[in-house]
């Protein structure tokens, strides 16, 4: 089969884990007898020093044109990139919430678990993740805070900034959906994360998730405030499956599930739109201070590439491939500096040697599993 | 000195750690010849059960004639208890968000600090918080999504809600000077977080901070993404000194920090208006479950109004003796259900034994140290 694959590889040290993930698609489609179609998308502050905003309109077009999108990453240092002196919405970021709502990408699907062989890396003490954990955040993505009216006014002198936070039952109820779908295939709970005891927003959340749970009925499910879901995700992470929430909580809630793993540079993430279509990306940033250096984690990147085969390819048996070559990897000893233990020389029980290696070395030994 | 206290005893375990706090400051009057008169006050379920609301005008005009307030926690289960049941504003945590706004209390203190002797109940890998941790988070606390305008209403036959986050210059600067002047007492150093690459309310916020830093030129000084500052507390809490944020991001970071301590039951809190007046109160919430068992642990409440004597009543000495005395009280090895190591057996180093106590045991051996 042919598939078109647009490159997003932006900033910092997306060029050099997008290069990892794409001679990993290249092994696959060598095995497996497909044909990938790349073609390059400029976004970020590479587009704004090429055409002056982060994502011009023919970007969009020849987006909407893939068969999905895989992004390295975008942005740069906000205190030294002359980008961030620009205008807010021309600004690096503005790109991605501009693709997120041009494609529709409602849903984005942020995994966060515990690695084995990382488990040292986890933050956590060992009687907590001693069983593991393995959650999936589905994060609204195009909606509230992020996308709803804001302006700076003067009012009565004083300088006033608002920003509004909308939902409706239609934009709830199709993540609600996609996050029960996910609980139906994983471990079948839901926790729907909110702040009803202050937010409309929130009391019309839990009204339309109560009525989509009730179509099912084998999935457990549950409301959790989000500031009592911040405390729980450190304190007993196992306790999760599927967390449903809007879009400003999802931001937060995510990153701080994936710091809890301990190996941010392992995660993937999916945005998907009610189509096939979706854009797949590193849940870690563009780490503008290391990128050239040929040191940066290329996983969480060629994990994402495994994400898209299987959800927008449907090729489960490729996306299994490359995600058992990443763990023989792992299982060998091979790591990128940001995962090596503190004290790798007592490090290597079970007679692995644990060896650090870089970006393009990792992609090597990945591909050679394959 | 007679000083005028008025106690919100609050629902579920409020009242027990309320009068366990109540004995520990009679002990403090006996011995520094102070007179506190006490007036109870209503609020939460039990001024729902009482009078239909959570909170009424003759209970807000009693708390203004108050020189401070001493709060135990106030609502319930929201799964199985009638106040659930009713309109939002008429549910036990209405009458917390209206006391806050009718006393002005904008500025919301949250200290978070590891305790040596409870290190092992920290959810933190040892080697993170070895050398323990000493935050405060300021949280702004009477503006943003909590208080801006909120509907609910039909938009081409789709049900729609929204909610406003608005602040003016005044709000953040007020807040900020508060941040920075702790933060002249503490490390000198001040962590300002916001979303500033979304929301205009930030900017707005991180202009205006930028403005006040400016009067501090001793306090280290430095800006963070709420995602990311949502990462760093488990990362690396030890980074923190004061961290200074809104409304909505400091209800889930604040929480975030205490769970990271691994003590919630020993943390208190404050919300301060622009004059000496304050209310105090433990961060942790009501606990239905345990209500009336005798075991809840009075401790948070009792630093609370140690932190009462200090920042109302600038009785520096008399809140120092409180807080010593909790500390020889554990040091003793005494210790409610909530902080009881779990291998208590192995646990008594150093000679020490540990005790699991009830709410009046722990009260009682606090008084006898004053
Ligand atoms: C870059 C930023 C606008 C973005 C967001 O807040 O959504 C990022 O933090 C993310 O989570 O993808
Ligand atoms: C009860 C609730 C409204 C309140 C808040 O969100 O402010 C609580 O969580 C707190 O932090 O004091």
């Amino acid at each position: 089969m042919e598939y078109k694959i647009g490159l997003i590889e932006g900033d910092g040290i997306g060029p050099e884990v997008v290069g990892e993930a794409k001679k990993v698609l290249d092994a696959i489609a060598k095995k497996y007898n497909h044909v990938f179609n790349y073609t390059k998308i400029l976004m970020g502050g590479c587009s704004i020093d090429a055409t002056g905003v982060p994502l011009t309109d023919e970007a969009i077009e020849t987006a909407k044109k893939q068969d999905a999108i895989l992004m390295g990453s975008i942005g740069g240092n906000t205190s030294t990139s002359p980008w961030y002196k620009l205008a807010p919405e021309l600004r690096p970021e503005a790109g991605l919430l501009k693709i997120r709502k041009a494609l529709n990408l409602f849903a984005n699907l942020r995994p966060a678990y515990l690695y084995k062989e990382l488990k040292k890396a986890c933050p956590l003490r060992e009687d907590i993740v001693e069983s593991g954990f393995d959650l999936m955040i589905m994060r609204e993505l195009t909606g509230g805070l992020y996308f709803g009216k804001r302006y700076t006014k003067e009012v009565d002198g004083v300088k006033t900034a608002t920003d509004t936070l909308t939902y409706n039952e239609n934009e709830i109820r199709r993540i609600a959906i996609r996050a029960f779908d996910i609980a139906m295939k994983r471990n079948k709970k839901v926790t729907s994360v909110d702040k009803a005891n202050v937010l409309d927003s929130s009391r019309l959340w839990r009204c339309v998730v109560n009525d989509v749970a009730k179509d099912y009925p084998e999935v457990e499910y549950e409301h959790m405030l989000v500031d009592n879901a911040a405390m729980q995700l450190v304190k007993d992470p196992k306790q999760f499956d599927v967390i449903l929430t809007e879009n400003m909580f999802g931001d937060i809630l995510s990153d701080e599930a994936s710091m809890i793993t301990g190996s941010i540079g392992m995660l993937s993430s999916a945005s998907l739109n009610d189509t096939k279509f979706g854009l797949y990306e590193p849940s870690g940033g563009s780490a503008p201070d290391i990128a050239g250096k040929g040191i940066a984690n290329p996983i969480a990147t060629i994990l994402s590439a495994a994400m898209m085969l299987r959800y927008s390819f449907d090729l489960d048996n490729e996306a299994k491939e490359i995600e058992n070559a990443v763990q023989k990897v792992l299982e060998k000893g091979y790591r990128t500096i940001d995962i090596m233990p503190q004290d790798a020389e007592n490090n290597s029980k079970n007679n692995v040697k644990i060896t650090q290696v870089g970006t393009k070395e990792i992609g090597d030994l990945i591909v050679k599993e394959i």
